[in-house]
């Protein structure tokens, strides 16, 4: 299967170098990569030498897959391949073909994945497929459904990292998230590119650098970008993410797709991250799904909780699962009450953002008074809650992410040093006591945060998902719209809109007012950002944000909103 | 209504003495609280001078109560007492009375009570009768049931503490526990005393030692020993305990009453300690009732959780309360599975407390195979367990403590010498990154232990909850059979039994036996002070654990082994 044609992969930013050993390292892994990519699905150097700025209809051109391939991957969700499988309308290996080359279509295009195999794959979609003709039903709800995975996340006999070149091993079992999918009947195929320490959001490491496919110049996001991308790609109907500060939300934003975060220990994070994550003393990483659609989400989490995984990992909470089916604003509740956060009084999002919230508005303005209502909600201390949460995310003061870094001579990545630079010093560790007072802190704002909440009285608050749409490689920096939520530990969805950055300066509505005034250095730094580049294409998804807990409750809420705002 | 008349407190075993200006300091605010209680209310001299052992019948015999109030303290649990005061069979008014009276007789005989306030407490009942009076209707479910606090947690007006002296303030308002039991209608009349440092298993510090009331020369337990032994005196019908390593089980278990230790975050602890608690970054304090009915216990947590209690903290999960009706073991899923654990492998419980188990299992047995069924419980590294909770407790290595107990220059009690021999040296505060590897290890045996759960496949453990009953004073060395549970926050309740400590040496079942071999230095350790000791009337309480999150589980199961195990 090896070919001695070489393998590219589009990087239009190079990565940063590292020392000799590292830069020979790398290459051996990424010669060991392209060795296992047969030629026949590699694309014409053609498209790679010239690429458009939007990748995403290249699999529908380049050739390399059939028409029925190009069904199956652009036409299904996973609701609806799982249908078609359980039907024996679709084979699993049928499918699991169709997305692994439609996959490595999308890895040549943007940079998505750290591992893929094809064979694995197909031969598992083989067995599933015969277990269904020789018993007549499925192993599981997820029987034949491929589901990409995140380079951090333990799938048995596949590499895995905690964001560095040192931690990189072949995973001995498969960690508890992975084996309740895989005894739902999912298909593995492939694993994707997260950044460098897991804490960007732009996904670049020694790996490479993942691309937007909506537009190259623009970052795919991250951590979960090499997911983003793929699903995006439609290379995978279903992904997994963690996020920390907006590692499932910020990518899937970006790239336009549905993502999930929900509130943490919800759902099992067991061995994602050996030897744990020092910020998780105080700000708890969550993981959720990533997909092309909201019922997918849904899926996802019936499937996870429906195997009682609090049973192994007892710091998981068994809420049961009602999801879409949720009752929210019955009669006798009145209407949902949705706030509606413009910006956070700390950064205004671009032009696009304003847009896409503006678009939201309108629709559901023209859908309420019966269902719903909408009232707009004040901001809260969002400086404030970015100030404590930087802190929380360091409490050795880098050291381990130094360690790391110092141990295979691989470079510091910009966007590290950018998270770097609020730990406690170079490499200063902070003290117990020091730990403590962060949870104090965390548990005081968490608690006024809910008087705020309660005191305008909504059920869900409708806002930004970022400053911008997906911005220009490398300048990531602003977490707020995201890490604001992970601080108070609210679940959030992510949804896709109509709305799509313009062509720069195209249009009165991609510029900010001629009397707009900053609100502080940030405020202008997101705007000169915004001056700089060119967001063409870039999709703009909002967020909706539920209590803490009322995971259940966000999903009923997003099943009454769905035709409004036209989600699929 | 203050006497020239000296106002005594049983105290068989002096308390260690401190600086000149803590003496003199300690003498105010003792005689500030003696300022306060009226001459009539002073128990005659010759109790006090040569009390027996037993007090518990005393408040029947002295005379300063009537028949009336006798009735009141004595026959009815909080449910029934709600009951009687909503259908107006008893006013508010003589419950208060009744109540506030036997506590004070109660603290001159067990040293139970760091304030107390009876006149605040008739004032408010009498707002109370007139409510209903006028409106025929109860300000809520709690409308007149008197509840004892302890000293930690926040009522307006009154002194509150940490556990050193120099944190000792009133307080400005009612924490969030407090606050929800006020608008159900509960009426305040006491605070109950904790040990220094809030960190004993039993219950000593600047406001005197509390004697156990079946056997004064006993521990009535820690860290909420002031209201067992209130409650176990009646001089309190239900009252609130906080439990980080057994704070509520023990107390309730030396003295002979109910206690339940919910899962972490699911009642509010919000403002019981200021500044925070340095061992909650790795093991959370829980708190509950304690009382003299497991239906009191039940109507607690209901009226608690029924406040929404979580949209105020939202670190509590709001899974809703079922509690004792709870269905479990229905047909469909069998009979219940109760696993008995006879100990832990690491220390033998003394002979009274393996009767105490053998008495349980033997009335489980008898009614068993229908609605439940027995099976041995195999014990998990117990020592590994008390070993890495005890690292746990003491981030900053006792700093913190030290630094508290020099304010004022109270005495550093001998328990709590004990309890800091654990900590990181003296003073030495661990880094970030050691508090994280005691994450790691606590999540590690969490889900190690989840895994020896589910393979003995059981819904419940019934087992011992201290190495012994009641235990004399300063030797409450070994808290395994509780603080196993708070390592991997598992949800229990304890239960009184019939069992008592026999008089010294005075029966075969009450020695261990000839051939036993110690299981190691703290096995061996007990054994002597077994031997030593003179246990005689100390009740004996087992303990019924369910999963974590499953306390609604574990309700469930108490209602149908109720009669079983003659529980009221």
């Amino acid at each position: 299967m090896s070919s001695s044609k070489p393998f590219h992969v589009l990087q239009p930013v190079p990565t940063p170098g590292g020392t000799p050993s590292y830069e020979t390292l790398r290459a051996s892994i990424l010669s060991e990569f392209a060795s296992r990519v047969p030629s026949d699905l590699y694309l014409p150097e053609s498209i790679l030498t010239n690429p458009p700025k939007d990748v995403t209809l290249i699999p529908a051109t380049c050739g390399l897959l059939t028409p029925s391939e190009l069904a199956i991957t652009s036409s299904y969700d996973a609701v609806a391949l799982a249908a078609a499988i359980a039907s024996r309308k679709l084979t699993a290996v049928a499918v699991a073909t169709a997305f692994a080359k439609r996959a490595i279509i999308a890895h040549q295009l943007t940079c998505c994945l750290m591992d893929w195999f094809m064979d694995e794959a197909i031969e598992r979609a083989r067995s599933l497929d015969e277990h269904l003709e020789r018993t007549g039903t499925t192993v599981g709800p997820l029987h034949g459904v491929p589901i990409s995975i995140k380079e951090h996340m333990p799938v048995k006999g596949h590499y895995t990292t905690t964001g560095f070149l040192d931690t990189r091993v072949v995973s001995p079992e498969d960690c508890q998230m992975v084996a309740i999918l895989r005894a739902a009947g999912a298909v593995f195929f492939c694993k994707t590119i997260q950044p460098q320490g897991i804490m960007h959001l732009e996904s670049v490491s020694v790996y490479g650098r993942v691309l937007n496919p909506h537009n190259i110049h623009l970052s795919a996001g991250g951590s979960t970008g090499g997911e983003a991308a793929l699903i995006a790609m439609r290379g995978s109907v279903l992904g997994i993410g963690t996020d920390i500060g907006g590692s499932i939300r910020g990518p899937a934003g970006f790239c336009g797709i549905y993502g999930f975060k929900p509130t943490s220990y919800s759902l099992p994070t067991k061995d994602f991250i050996v030897g744990g994550f020092g910020a998780e003393l105080n700000v708890m990483s969550s993981t959720g799904p990533m997909s092309n659609s909201l019922r997918d989400l849904d899926l996802f989490v019936r499937v996870v909780k429906g195997a009682k995984p609090h049973l192994e990992d007892p710091r998981l909470v068994p809420i049961p699962w009602t999801g879409l089916g949720t009752p929210v604003g019955t009669e006798g509740k009145g209407p949902i009450k949705i706030g509606v956060l413009m910006d956070d009084g700390s950064i205004t999002p671009q032009p696009p953002v304003r847009r896409a919230i503006e678009w939201a508005k309108a629709q559901l303005e023209e859908k309420s008074g019966t269902s719903f209502v909408l009232k707009p909600f004040a901001p809260f201390q969002a400086a404030r809650a970015m100030k404590n949460i930087r802190k929380a995310y360091w409490p050795d003061g880098g050291k381990s992410v130094r360690a790391h870094i110092a141990a295979t001579g691989e470079p510091t990545f910009p966007l590290t040093e950018w998270i770097l630079k609020d730990a406690n010093g170079p490499g200063v560790e902070m003290t117990a006591s020091e730990v403590l007072q962060l949870r104090v802190e965390r548990d005081e704002f968490r608690t006024e945060f809910a008087a705020h909440w309660a005191a305008q009285d909504v059920d869900v608050v409708l806002c930004p998902m970022f400053v911008g749409p997906a911005c220009e490689h490398e300048t990531a920096f602003y977490w707020n719209y995201t890490a604001f939520w992970n601080y108070v530990d609210y679940p959030g969805v992510v949804l896709p809109t109509p709305v799509r950055a313009g062509k720069k300066g195209s249009d009165e509505g991609e510029r900010y007012e001629e009397d707009w005034v900053p609100l502080g250095e940030e405020d202008e730094h997101v705007r000169e950002l915004w001056e700089a580049g060119d967001f063409e294409g870039a999709p703009v998804n909002v967020q909706l944000v539920g209590r803490k807990w009322y995971d259940n409750e966000l999903f009923g809420v997003l099943e009454t909103v769905k035709e409004a705002l036209e989600l699929r």
